[in-house]
């Protein structure tokens, strides 16, 4: 959905939460600490980006965000990327984690193209 | 198991996996983003220590880490809380993730006290 200073962003193909994925541009790094500190850094940055990002998929949704979740687990796919999900105690798979839990619902067209107005607005404030 | 600059450390009680808890001593934090950017790169320092940890703590388990699992959740304890959790493709519950899935086995004693003599090694290495 967006190229980042560090991570491309995509969106999550799964309308049960807002929910993004960040994937620096590194090759072969797998865990964080294969990036330099200053990717790191760079990477929090990003990280709060997305998060707020996805807080504002739930509003646009008219399911406000309660609760972050930010996991980077890797198991099935190694290159390093990060998850950012909005989550909601009335979700489908709350409080447990939504990895590998149920089946995603995907997005309509209409959801991705909002989706990417709102990114669009984020991506001016910088 | 030991007070770092921002966060405590604790060792999960369960030895299927080498599972650390880092837990920023800020009140009233829940989301990363309620850290200051300063707090935020200290975090990054304290993960990585936190990472290496694990997997120092794998080798001496003789089961090596194969990848970590980093991760706030935060859907049940809301206290902002990283897990680092050192996986293998041979663990209990690979590839998916580790939270709420089967029954935790609680550590001896002599695990928990080798665990502070390797936690204590780092320390003195800063």
């Amino acid at each position: 959905m967006a190229s980042l200073d560090l991570c491309d962003l995509r969106l999550q193909d799964d309308g049960r939460f807002p929910w993004v994925v960040l994937t620096p541009r590194r090759a072969g790094a797998v865990e964080l600490a294969d990036l330099s500190y200053a990717d790191q850094c760079r990477w929090l940055v990003e990280v709060d980006l997305a998060g707020r990002l996805v807080r504002a998929l739930g509003e646009a949704w008219s399911r406000p965000v309660e609760k972050l979740n930010i996991a980077n687990l890797g198991n099935v796919t190694p290159q390093l990327h990060w998850h950012i999900v909005g989550r909601r105690s009335d979700d489908a798979c709350w409080p447990g984690p939504v990895w590998g839990q149920g089946s995603p619902e995907p997005l309509g067209q209409e959801t991705v193209e909002n989706a990417r107005t709102i990114f669009a607005e984020f991506a001016k404030q910088g």
